[in-house]
């Protein structure tokens, strides 16, 4: 089989891409609305249009090229992610995927294919929340769940809000519910992500066909027991709260474990008041992240760490439990899942049906049309820090499978 | 016996001194050099000279007042404690330590008592470091240990040099070698104090007569693994730098009990990087307190603590500890102790001999004289918030024994 995408020209964007950073030599800070975030819409809306795209950019930012169809009357596939990125982030988590739809573009034109569906290519804003916070922001814009009211009242860690940053990228707040796509508005969702784990690796499949987005649920736990002077306070009768929360943060792998040895568990923050070397915590407070294939595993790992929790209330600490994000497993569609097989197979590519354990826009996106996503490897199966890497060959082969599946969607 | 000192006029003091504070209603926030410790010092002063005292300010900001001796070419005998507190913090800490060395001078005075030896009451800074970070700081002056240079560099939290402050006092940074006390310039230091520990609440002693202050360690512990997404990085082969953390911090109180029962630990503080919700803890940085009567027994904490964060480095974690402060036990003066006593049992006072827990200003001076330290009981042992108190009546106990200690050693 014939190759069609270039990797010159993927890993030309990519670099292109990864240039526009607020911290050059410490890697990817591109927030959105920022100066570096403007530099990329333009580029990358020039490469588009030499791919023979016709470009906007929508009411909040997200940057949308449009390859005509045969009947302009139908809905279009859209393929894409998002353009920013963490602070100090890497140069694939994001642009890989808006990459891989341009060269998409690139393929059809050089094969002067006419597709009879409209494709349409995107790079969307604030999928990581690295400026305000909330993640995921530009496609639950598009799928109509943020207005104006919701965004209002974000601000970046700067105290400048949304709409002030908008306004110096040209945009307006009030307009920001222009961006929804009407039901029906789009066909299907296709995105390329990098793994951001380390099975694709270590399998050495070329390519990871998404068969659902796990389940999600992140809490905030306090444990509160009693301050104390580090000195003079003897040990008995001590209700230290950071003992109390580290006896439990210790527990939680064997804890999930004995539920499902393929869900993860993660205490990623943790904060301790008053927070002096020599005073004894009154109250520690962590976030525990629980991912599983499906909900009721999520719930039952909760439902374990609530029990754990509880024999602290019975030694006298209070404990609260506040959850802040709870997200079902999101099926992939059925039709986008054969489309990138059959293109694998036809390319001769390995590849392993697998779980993301990540959201992505793609997650949010299924709310209005069928999604898929393809997952390429990851180096170390790290991301989020400037040694993120994935191969160019690896990428392209990736690319190839979108180009493919994207033809046979939008035929 | 007949009690000396009066509760009524300790009462007062204490109360007027509380309402110099930055945050009424919510504690006692008297910062070193700031207008309430202005105020603090200029009311002080003022019932030192009610009690025939002559006063005067040194070249850091100690209110030093003095009582003539008989023979005023001796060495003083010097009583007192800090006159600063911490953020937030109780009316007693400090206070009650200057409060029973005016009451002393009072019923000095009340007696007709002319000492022999020169009686000076003194009301020091900044033994909090709730302002420039460093406790202690007044009588690390006082003794000679922290000049201009060493002082030069400390900055409130505000960017506030230490020099720029004192010079807002009235004050000169390049002067405060001079407060320093040459050789043999005290006699002995006595200090009264709240015992901010549970004991004496729950023996029912009137006094805690200190036998010595505990040997102390401050160590910085750092554990590194390896960060990952949480979502997508399976638990097996994780190395999550806080579940290693949490499984020490769980473990201390047990490995320093088996090392001496009478012994404490304590994690204060604890942070975790990146610090993301969804992102694996690649570093977990965490304070450990010890303290215990001997500093062999704090050895055998750290050593205990050693091997079992080298069992995480036989299993991929690297770890590095770092040893902020190291204090070996400072013994009380037998002579000093020998007054106490004798008072206590004058007064017919149920005393016992402890351990302080905590390092005071009597720990530091115990470096140019022999010194002596005495609690007062402390409702529920807490100290350090609005909610710190000692009864009045037990507080006038504790100053009659002041008194009564250094009419002794004043003789």
């Amino acid at each position: 089989m014939a190759q069609h995408v270039s990797e010159g020209r993927i890993r030309e964007m990519i670099e292109a891409v990864a240039a526009f950073t607020a911290t050059p030599g410490r890697g990817t800070t591109r927030l959105t609305y920022s100066a570096q975030h403007r530099a990329a819409l333009d580029y990358l809306a020039g490469r588009m249009q030499e791919a023979g795209l016709s470009t906007r950019i929508d009411s909040v930012g997200n940057l949308v090229g449009r390859l005509e169809g045969a009947d302009p009357s139908l809905a279009p596939v859209l393929v894409g992610s998002h353009i920013d990125s963490v602070p100090n982030g890497g140069a694939f988590d994001g642009p890989a995927g808006v990459v891989a739809a341009i060269e998409t573009a690139f393929c059809m034109q050089q094969l002067g294919v006419t597709p009879r569906r409209p494709l349409e290519v995107i790079a969307m804003i604030e999928e990581e929340g690295g400026r305000f916070g909330g993640g995921l922001l530009g496609s639950r814009i598009l799928t109509g769940q943020l207005g104006p009211e919701a965004l209002a009242p974000m601000c970046d860690s700067e105290g400048v809000s949304l709409g002030e940053a908008m306004a110096g990228f040209g945009l307006a707040l009030q307009e920001a519910g222009a961006a929804a796509i009407p039901e029906g508005g789009i066909h299907a969702f296709l995105e390329l992500h990098i793994e951001q784990g380390p099975v694709l690796e270590q399998t050495g499949d070329a390519v990871g066909i998404v068969t659902s987005i796990v389940a999600l649920s992140q809490l905030e736990v306090r444990i509160t027991g009693a301050a104390g002077h580090a000195g003079t306070t003897p040990m008995a009768g001590r209700r230290d709260a950071l003992v109390a929360a580290a006896g439990v943060i210790a527990e939680l792998p064997g804890l999930c474990a004995a539920v499902d040895p393929r869900a993860v568990v993660t205490v990623g923050q943790i904060d301790v008041h008053p927070g002096g070397a020599n005073v004894i915590p009154e109250a520690a407070i962590f976030s525990v992240d629980v991912r599983a294939d499906r909900v009721g595993t999520v719930d039952e790992i909760k439902s374990a760490l609530r029990t754990r929790l509880a024999s602290l209330e019975a030694v006298g600490y209070a404990v609260g439990t506040e959850e802040l994000l709870a997200v079902p497993e999101t099926p992939m569609s059925e039709e986008i899942r054969g489309a990138l097989i059959a293109a694998a197979e036809d390319c001769g590519f390995a590849w392993r049906p697998m779980p993301s354990g990540a959201g992505h826009d793609a997650m949010v996106l299924s709310k209005i049309a069928p999604v898929g996503l393809i997952f390429v490897p990851s180096r170390d199966g790290v991301s989020h820090t400037p040694e993120e890497w994935t191969d160019y060959d690896q990428l392209a082969r990736g690319v190839e499978v979108v180009f493919r599946a994207t033809r046979a969607l939008t035929a």
